[in-house]
């Protein structure tokens, strides 16, 4: 198992989701302002797949949420990040895109609170549940309100926050297990937004 | 392990995303037509947990998915279906409900066409990939188009059609490995609908 995150591919199906009439300017106009260059995207009507450097993969997709979000409308975005499908190929990644995330810079002025699910899949390993009781434990020391509920673990907090702790700990599972995915459901500016408003 | 479907508890965690500002009223309208009673359920702002016997937590995400499609409006789903988690409590579910669907009348008059992609993931199991590859090829009887895609396996055609196939793979590997899972987005009336468009 080669499990240096640098070497490789990460991917992440994901979709965004503006609860709003003008969805489509606001898919495209938080396009325009995110940096995709650093990984390979491929796009259809059902979801978006990112692939390249863990680091770069999870930059895009914060990046993408965040920007639709400061729009102020109900934004949500759904994914799955995987590493290490035996299925996978060595294609369509990526791999010589820098080490530092390319949108550090055009998300540092945005700050926004989210809800999160999150759920964390080792595949193919009897000691799976460990990997994943250890991770809900480390999430708690990051800054964010860390909740159980059925299937999944609930993430309350900043933005960044939340996407550096899913980065965390799909990486220290990545590394531990060779495949492993990750699905989580963010969601920013809902009407009912009674647990994400303890924070603010 | 015990395979019975009709003992053990399924759950899904899902959210329904209305491309539109009516989001609020199509969601209440969609669950007024939609009966829940045959599941437990529980709400919060960014996902809908339901659990209870496996035929109608699959016929409730179905109704759901449909009676909001038939709206017209661009409408997504995602979700994750599960069952045998060992974490898992006997708790927040019924299942003393019926066997057969309930919502299976209110959905007969309703036909809509959608995109969707599924991840099964058959968890402490190291023979896990052979399950995902037979569901894989079960799909293609089902008559749907069934087509590959980075980390996931895209399902084209009818939304009955589409749910029917995803219960049986889901009920499938749940027979032979005792923690599974399923993720799903499903999108019905996009404005990209290039793939959709072919069944029309």
């Amino acid at each position: 198992m080669n499990s240096c995150s640098n070497s490789r591919i990460t991917g992440c199906q994901f979709t965004l989701f503006p609860m709003s009439d003008d969805f489509i300017d606001l898919i495209l106009s938080t396009l325009n302002e995110v940096d995709t260059s650093s990984v390979w995207k491929k796009t259809d009507d059902v979801s978006t797949c990112i692939r390249g450097k863990m680091v770069q993969v999870f930059d895009v997709t914060k990046a993408i949420f965040l920007h639709a979000a400061k729009s102020g409308e109900h934004i949500a975005m759904t994914g799955t990040f995987s590493i290490g499908c035996p299925g996978d190929s060595d294609a369509d990644a990526y791999m010589n895109a820098p080490d530092e995330p390319v949108n550090m810079k055009n998300c540092l002025p945005i700050s926004q609170l989210a809800g999160c699910k999150i759920a964390i899949y080792p595949l193919g390993n009897k000691q799976y549940m460990d990997a994943i009781y250890n991770q809900i434990d480390l999430a708690k020391s990051k800054g964010i309100e860390v909740s159980p509920d059925h299937y999944a673990t609930r993430l309350d907090g900043d933005v960044k926050d939340i996407f550096h702790a899913m980065h965390d700990a799909f990486n220290n599972v990545q590394q531990e297990v060779s495949h492993v995915t990750m699905t989580f459901t963010i969601s920013a500016n809902s009407p009912s937004t009674k647990r994400v408003d303890t924070h603010g």
